[in-house]
């Protein structure tokens, strides 16, 4: 088909359905409105609908899943994606409402439009140009959109477990991918699991004036001393045990790492940073992100934090932090371990709460889909770069691992300076058009 | 005077007055309400009136003091209070609303029934009693009642120093004093200083997935690498030189701490808890609350702490700290400790701010005042325990080192259950009663 004639008469159209998906809070975390949330299921349900395809909503013990299939052939392709969306706070870092759609300057603002609600609908609009033009598509399209990504995915594994038959196919395309700070689209063949847990402290019954604080717990101290054995004064992990665990990387990976450009004067400047954590830098900084566990601080708190000065010793304080986890390190058995680290350490009043855990994934850097990946790139003139593994997690495995489905994250509706996860969330239109053009191509080259 | 009779009389109205002056929601911290805050002191000013003192109000660059005289007589007695309260906050945690005082089972809950609205209305109800039943008083009664005490009394120090005349007097009555957990009257002879901090932290220019947490700098990990500087694994204070600048306690001091009761059990009771911080025990409890610096977190954030799991980088992290300090540990010097101690731990990018200080003052243990007061106090039936030095701190020294007037707190309104500063805030009934007797029974007395 002429893909680029028939983008061009379709702008407007595929601007405005993606500004009527994101107006739709479908915060995850934060939500109590079922109606409100499944309600953004079911406009998605409509849309596969209007793309050609069937589907329909499966409920879960959590919010629904849209499953949807079409096209029909000897080969299958599973493309899973989210329509929830991380919460928009700080809200008053937002430079336009995070639910209200903004274009500045050929950008569009919005919470979930790089992360990835913009990548979900790049993949319909793409199957609606196919079929518009083409007729049915010559292979089997099961789509799988969950809502509940940002929260951990916490009936999805459930679900893929009892659906394993019909979820069945020779590969994945996983939510969307992004592009760098040189435009080269990254494919990215695997994601790191996480354990996220709340440790939490309890002092006095009360907040007590701090002329006790001699005397009176404080659990924002005991915080910081349990925080302190997890990293040591130069940042480096301290956790018992948990690099023993790690599965070294395959010589594949090694060398997929050395062919990775890393500008890092730009990301630098994207983060407004002079220098990276530890002083790391070039092939140490990559290897860090890619091949490396982190203990992240998301947040802290405590006692008084307000304006002015309040003098009080603190009665509660919890932290939340995730560990990002590499091939080898089970959530589990890392859970396991930071209690038995915290216990041996005399933290038995610190309570580890689990929020959820999630397993590393990995696909071959040399599958096939990772070289129709890089082709249909390729064909639109651009240079992917093939990364073993990103720096995020996500239920991956469920399919990669669980049903042996090769499954790689391609397309590029994102972009690395896109705010995922942090207010002023955004997309380039001209990425977002592309990413359009791009999953048809994609089809049209599986198709074989 | 018959003041039982009288008191006996007057209770309703007592109460009535307490609780319009505590429906003021006067809190120095967060107030961009200069009109409201100065109906309040016009509301006091008019009390004193009432009372029979001649009061007007005194202009500062910050909240009005109220300045009031009643008496005359060869000897001056100088009362000082506040009339701003400690923020509510956390609002949720509160059984009825701060500013709306609730009695329930003879206890009086509002915010600042304890600190220090109680025994600023006892102090002057007692004024107004003994003019009523005895005319002027036989010696003048100086009242200076600020509105920025829980803020630091930014503005008192230049006050006091330009109004030094005016404010001489024999011995002054510092802010109310309370009741130990036995029902003992406790007289503090001097008052902790203290140096209030925020340290400040930053990381990315906005807060990044939490993909780049081995590669990102994390404020909130800074922040608890730097703090752990500050207190060691055992939480015994490491701040380099802290300790060098404390003056050794007096005979009479230490002497004084011996015949202090401590109730552990009932102390830890009202505090629900099971041990002290480090466990620490009997005498050494005592002197480390008295003698001993502290290094309190009062409030730490970063980052996320809303409900479910976001996986962020903050890009900004800030704890709150006050440092109660003891003779000899002025809050320039220790700030200066403060700011070289992380220096020269390489903590350069932590932002130590100012929030404000106040120094240590105390009164001999032995002054004629201290005698009066366990007088009164004998005369009421109660025996009251003298300690050298209380664990809070105000800008006493003032007064009792600039001025060089014996200054000693007294009177109890509060009792050690009061959760001042906390949520909850309350005294009982009796206890306020029995002040406004016991300021009146003291005036008597100090008349000679």
């Amino acid at each position: 088909m002429d893909i680029k004639r028939r983008m061009d008469s379709s702008k407007n159209e595929f601007l405005e359905e993606l500004v009527e998906f994101l107006r739709m809070p479908s915060v995850s975390a934060q939500t109590d409105d079922g109606a409100g949330f499944r309600a953004c299921a079911e406009w998605v349900r409509e849309k596969l609908e209007e793309a050609g395809a069937e589907a329909r909503l499966r409920e879960t013990d959590g919010h629904p899943v849209v499953y949807a299939e079409a096209g029909d052939g000897d080969k299958t392709l599973l493309s899973y994606g989210h329509y929830d969306v991380q919460p928009p706070e700080p809200l008053e870092l937002w430079e336009s409402d995070p639910f209200e759609p903004e274009v500045r300057d050929g950008v569009l603002f919005a919470r979930g439009v790089a992360d990835d609600k913009g990548d979900v609908m790049a993949r319909i609009q793409a199957l609606r140009m196919y079929q518009e033009e083409h007729g049915p598509l010559p292979f089997k399209l099961k789509f799988l959109i969950e809502g509940e990504e940002e929260i951990g995915s916490p009936n999805l594994a459930p679900f893929v477990r009892s659906n394993g038959d019909f979820l069945s196919a020779d590969a994945c395309l996983w939510e969307g991918s992004m592009k760098d700070d040189a435009g080269r689209p990254m494919i990215f063949c695997g994601t790191k699991g996480m354990v996220y847990v709340e440790l939490r402290a309890r002092g006095a019954s009360h907040d007590l004036h701090s002329m006790y604080g001699g005397l009176a717990p404080n659990p924002a101290w005991r915080l910081v001393q349990a925080l302190r054995t997890i990293k040591d004064e130069n940042g480096e992990i301290t956790l018992d045990g948990l690099d023993e665990l790690i599965e070294p990387p395959s010589e594949n990976d090694l060398e997929a790492i050395e062919s990775i450009p890393l500008d890092e004067n730009a990301l630098k400047a994207s983060w407004g940073v002079d220098s990276f954590d530890r002083n790391l830098s070039g092939r140490a900084a990559l290897k860090e992100m890619l091949l490396r566990p982190t203990a992240n601080i998301a947040g802290i708190q405590s006692g008084y934090t307000g304006p002015g000065a309040k003098t009080i010793v603190p009665s509660e304080a919890f932290v939340k932090m995730d560990f990002r986890l590499v091939a080898g390190q089970s959530p589990g058995p890392v859970l396991a371990l930071l209690r038995e680290h915290l216990r041996k350490r005399g933290f038995t009043d610190i309570e580890v709460v689990d929020m959820h855990g999630v397993e590393a994934a990995k696909t071959p850097v040399d599958s096939p889909v990772v070289r129709t990946a890089i082709e249909t790139w390729r064909e639109a003139g651009r240079e992917a770069v093939v990364y073993p593994t990103v720096g995020g997690s996500g239920p991956t495995s469920l399919v990669a691992t669980e049903l042996g489905i090769p499954t790689i994250m391609t397309g590029a509706v994102a972009n690395v300076g896109s705010r995922i996860h942090a207010p002023n969330e955004s997309v380039r239109l001209d990425d977002y058009f592309e990413s359009v053009a791009y999953f048809a191509r994609f089809f049209e080259r599986f198709a074989g």
